[in-house]
């Protein structure tokens, strides 16, 4: 056990089996490679901005297979180390290598916690985000490297990230309420047939049962592309980021009140919550273009992040106009730091007939 | 780290999250409980040979739901010691509440190499088998337990184990080839593309990624339940275990060769391995009646456990009455003691005009 990093206590070896060893396929990352929104905003932000690498050090937290370093040595750094935590990290030196910058590319393989890095950089760039931005926690590691080894004036790629919020209508709901009804029919089933082929009662098992598979189904969050039609409120943003002076303190825990005035006569089905981020350089070094990366539901620019689902079971039947009110909380969950628990109270204000009292539902990102 | 048992270094907290965590759900044990043929075969041997637990002291090894602790309680036992790692033991303490049995049945919340019993028993009761029997290395614990925990002449159920090894033929052959052309196909355009918008050149990626490819869809073995007609040569004995006296040593590998005369013309698309358990008590101490647990190819008693399926790529064309000999060597996999490596080496004899000389191919058992 290493100290604990935004509350949580990380076991390195177990870190390693939950979380890293994902990105030591080649399968992975091509997965990130072929999300073309992704890479057209980060190859945007490097190639439109040249002036930022030109003669500068960068520094590439979590390189994977090395691509935004190898960017930065094209648009002309002068130096990049490039850090992996996996063995992918032999992959990126010999794809800088095949790629003519291995000069210039300098790949380490290791957490960025414990590798040491030469000098002080000009430039952080890292693609760091996970599903509804928070997921995964990586962002820690970049808080790590900025404050070790960017040096005062130096400028963060992506510079800000913002996590958004909506109302949604969706038919997971339904779908989703089947499978859970379907699993405890199941259980009812084969409690009786184990009772009879075996002599066991099974009954005091059905509640705990019934609460895994809850869990499961109904309150675990959902990967979807919404379309925007879907979005039934306009999105509010719960959380905004300053890359260049966020504390893991500002990042441990998003607490944050919404109010949405709900459109269309239909059913209110969860929330939906996505993140973008921008590239704008700092304040005493500006961007000279601006670039957003949004991951919002969209008809034609989706990511591989999509959106997270959060239902409502039963969802609330809503009249246009209606308000719903409430507030969202996403901590960290204690037996994965990389994973959340998010917890939303919500409270519908009707023009019609129908009345919901406030109500708390927990959910889980896995 | 812990000392290395069966030849790897285990990493506890690892091992929890690689392999204990899915006992930790009841979706998962209610999987196991489902098996008719696991069930049957372990309701008779204790209901059959009650003789064996009227009494007696018994140690449940990995109880899980706490099935065979209640069954052995109520089949007489005086005392039975249920030891569970994960927190599934809490579960199984109200399991045996509910059926009468909690001043028999002693659960207790542990690894079995940590805890501690308050006296050696009579008979220990395990179900410790993994894919083709040694997949999981669970039997590691089990001898761990015999060696630690039990009387002299005291009673392994089961008593003992074997592990079948039969050249087949299946359509996954072709599946699975397809599947995997598909994959380099993918790349192919993948890499093109990325050149194109990005200037990135991939194509030294090529060959790391058609291996990777190459262990996932050809070199993995495959769970399958095979029908008996899919069986074209008499399945033969690779490894043998008396589970009242075979040691770490004993079970650590498995090497043995084999020699197959097909029947019927047509392809040999690669080799299946199951197990079976028997039930006999011992030699000074006989089962009343003898029962038998197998996960060979069935029409009608499938298992949870089915078959593991090691393809041939390309399949050879037989004529009947040819005959495949060769080698099976399975060691554990050195990342992963509970996963496994096989090493088979083959060679065609045909009456025909085939001929294949001796190949060597290697798989992993994930
Ligand atoms: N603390 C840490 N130290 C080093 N690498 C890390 C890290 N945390 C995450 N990573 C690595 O960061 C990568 C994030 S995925 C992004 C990969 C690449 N930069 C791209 O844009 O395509 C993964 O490969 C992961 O293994
Ligand atoms: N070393 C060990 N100590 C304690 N429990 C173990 C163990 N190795 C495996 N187990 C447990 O053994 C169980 C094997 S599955 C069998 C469960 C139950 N006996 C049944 O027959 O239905 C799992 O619940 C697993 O968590």
């Amino acid at each position: 056990m290493e100290s604990a990093r935004g509350g949580a206590p990380v076991d390195k070896a177990v870190d390693f089996a939950n979380y890293f060893c994902t990105y030591s396929y080649l399968y992975h990352q091509k997965d990130m490679l072929s999300d073309r929104v992704r890479m057209d905003a980060y190859h945007s932000a490097v190639f439109k901005n040249k002036r930022h690498f030109q003669g500068k050090t960068v520094l590439d937290v979590g390189t994977g297979s090395g691509i935004l370093a190898i960017w930065s040595a094209q648009a002309g750094a002068k130096k990049v180390y490039a850090v992996e935590a996996t063995n992918m990290a032999r992959h990126a030196r010999s794809l800088a290598s095949a790629n003519g910058v291995s000069h210039i590319v300098e790949v380490i393989e290791g957490s960025i916690e414990d590798v040491s890095i030469p000098e002080k950089v000009d430039v952080i760039i890292s693609e760091w985000m996970g599903y509804f931005l928070v997921r995964e926690s990586m962002f820690d590691s970049v808080i790590y490297a900025r404050d070790r080894w960017l040096k005062p004036s130096g400028l963060m790629y992506p510079s800000h990230a913002r996590m958004w919020f909506a109302p949604i209508k969706t038919k997971l709901v339904e779908q989703k309420n089947q499978e859970y009804q379907k699993s405890l029919a199941d259980w009812s089933y084969f409690a009786q047939e184990l009772n009879e082929a075996y002599g066991v009662d099974m009954s005091t098992l059905t509640m705990p049962y019934h609460e895994e598979q809850k869990k499961y189904y109904l309150q675990t969050s959902l990967w979807s592309n919404l379309y925007p039609g879907q979005v039934i409120g306009d999105p509010v943003v719960v959380k905004e980021i300053d890359c260049s002076n966020a504390t893991l303190q500002d990042i441990a825990a998003v607490k944050s009140r919404f109010s949405f005035t709900l459109s269309g006569s239909d059913r209110l089905c969860g929330f939906a919550g996505w993140f973008d981020v921008h590239f704008r350089g700092n304040a005493s070094n500006p961007a000279d273009k601006e670039v957003e990366l949004t991951t919002s539901p969209s008809d034609t620019d989706t990511t591989h992040w999509g959106q997270q689902v959060f239902l409502l079971q039963p969802p609330l039947v809503i009249e246009d106009g209606d308000v719903v009110q409430g507030s969202i909380e996403i901590t960290r969950s204690k037996d994965n730091h990389r994973l959340m628990d998010v917890k939303i109270t919500h409270e519908l204000r009707s023009s019609g007939e129908q009345f919901y009292p406030a109500t708390v539902c927990n959910f889980f990102i896995e």
